[in-house]
């Protein structure tokens, strides 16, 4: 075990501050990871806050996560000290259920979360990367591509394979019109995936303000949710949407713009229950859809794509202590389109 | 246009009663058709009631029609007087829509019910099936396979098809476990074709008392669905379930049931919009999808795969003039399980 220097929550109404973490030893499939970068999850948000009622503390979120190797176990075969690595929302899981096997590891019973679940070697919480190092069995740490910028491709890890897996999953490609649902920090890497995919992408949001960086990013089309008129232009014309709100929001309306065998898929997760009529999927054959970051060979592919493509998300940076004011900007939607903490200024904050 | 026997509502009150109504001569591609068997739907009472509020009186239901042809159109290819034949929910469809294309009439923007929308060539209501006759295009009418009981054929034409449909749209077969939500019309022919399919098929429902009949029909377990212990026993392991109520009811306790990529499809229409949560879909990458019937070719393929495998409904046979307590006795589900009702009893009822 070593000490490790992080920014934690020590309760739901307190601010981040500096703190001192526990991290265990390397084993021998284990690799020691010096973060540099660490993107701002609103779900990072809804942990130190105990949103979701299970939070521990003192809480270290983090799960977009990159850096450079400084240690690596005896076993270890994919990496070498120095080299480019990522860690997303996963750190472990024993890979032999069925969900492993078929590289969904995201739903295997005893997957471990990068914050908020149990370290296995310590029984201790895990301790996300709004801290110094990590240390992370190689199975959950990803290959970097060298060409994109180190601290865009950090929001890839979450943001980034939440949106690859659902448009890959269904299959999303030329000659389909996919709408997006919510232009925030998924909603901005939907965009870019789905026009890289070679799909008709139209952005739905209720702020106008919104089209011109819409287009920006790839949308060939804006509609604005909230004209009647335009929302029904597109009704029953789209084969796919990915819907990116976490606030409550009607289903209903968006199923309405689907097609026959169209697809609905939440990455958002809104707190209450969303009412769905039924005559909403029947009339149409339609389906209402969730799905989850992704497995680790698909993340890896992910990267990979980007890497080639050239894409990263959009990021605004922030020194470690202004990751309180960044909440209070999230919470606003003030942000283009993804915080990244750059964690060099942990060091004296 | 010629006179015909028939029963009808004559407003949302008043019950069911002999009603004289028009039908066209055969067109050239029309097939005339002696109805001997109309099986009673639940759609049927919702429509004689308007409870949809789009119905014109007077009204007369029935869609699950079965019986000999009397006359055939100079264009009729298929069917010649003498012959069995079927009419389902559909009688009519411009055919060259994409969806009549790809065989899935149903979702033509341009079809026509077989009661309740508009014949185009009198430009009067369509009636269904609680008549003498029936006058539809060639298109619409279904070959009855000959080894099988006439009247027990005639709710495959709406019951059978609505779910047969899903089954083989969501590829339900060997190895799965397929879940069957409400044991009535619909559900026991959901058991029969699951079962025929290959797959291991649980019935969930309210009533202990139903566990006899739904092995009987074909279901290899019973969960009461009321007992929390039951459920949890069988919590994410279903492959498919099929949802065949119309009352509300809870849905995330059935997509609880479901295994990653599991899919729960509706196919009865609860009035209400039902509350889904958005983490009852997202953990598991679950789907929740509708089916609305089937295209003619695929109902064509339901009765012929009846056929080989002789299965038919399970039916109460009932005289027209008994259809208003029909009604009532299947608003408290006291029907195993479709009545079917024995046209020769229009003459003189």
């Amino acid at each position: 075990m070593h000490a490790t220097q992080a920014y934690s929550a020590t309760s739901a109404t307190s601010p981040l501050a500096p703190a001192t973490i526990p991290r265990r030893e390397p084993t021998d499939r284990d690799i020691q990871i010096e973060i540099l970068y660490c993107g701002v999850c609103h779900s990072d948000l809804h942990f130190a806050r105990n949103e979701w009622g299970f939070t521990q503390y003192p809480a270290v979120p983090g799960h977009e996560i990159v850096g450079r190797v400084t240690r690596v176990g005896p076993a270890v075969t994919r990496f070498q000290v120095g080299d480019l690595a990522g860690v997303g929302c996963l750190v472990d899981a024993d890979l032999s259920c069925p969900h492993c096997q078929k590289g969904l590891e995201q739903f295997s019973p005893t997957s471990v979360m990068t914050y908020g679940s149990m370290d296995k070697h310590l029984n201790l919480p895990t301790y996300g990367g709004y801290s110094e190092d990590i240390v992370v069995d190689e199975h959950f740490v990803l290959k970097i591509p060298s060409n994109l910028d180190l601290a865009a491709v950090a929001p890839l890890l979450c943001a980034g394979i939440t949106t690859y897996s659902p448009l890959r999953h269904w299959k999303v490609g030329p000659g389909q019109k996919v709408g997006v649902v919510g232009l925030g920090g998924l909603g901005h890497m939907a965009v870019k995936f789905a026009r890289a995919f070679g799909a008709e992408v139209i952005v739905f949001t209720t702020s106008p303000s919104k089209r011109d960086d819409a287009l920006r990013l790839g949308a060939h089309q804006v509609v604005v949710s909230t004209d009647p008129a335009e929302m029904a232009r597109h009704a029953g014309t789209f084969d796919f949407i990915l819907d990116c709100v976490s606030a409550d929001h009607d289903l209903n309306t968006y199923l309405g713009m689907l097609g026959v065998d169209g697809n609905l898929t939440l990455v958002g997760a809104p707190e209450k229950p969303l009412p769905v009529a039924s005559f909403s999927l029947i009339m149409g054959r339609k389906s209402l859809s969730g799905s989850l970051i992704g497995g680790l060979a698909e993340t890896q592919e992910m990267l990979d794509f980007c890497g080639e493509h050239g894409i990263t998300s959009d990021i605004e940076m922030i020194r470690m202590d202004q990751i309180n004011e960044a909440y209070e900007r999230m919470l606003r939607s003030d942000v283009k389109y993804r915080f990244v903490i750059d964690m060099a200024t942990l060091k004296g904050a």
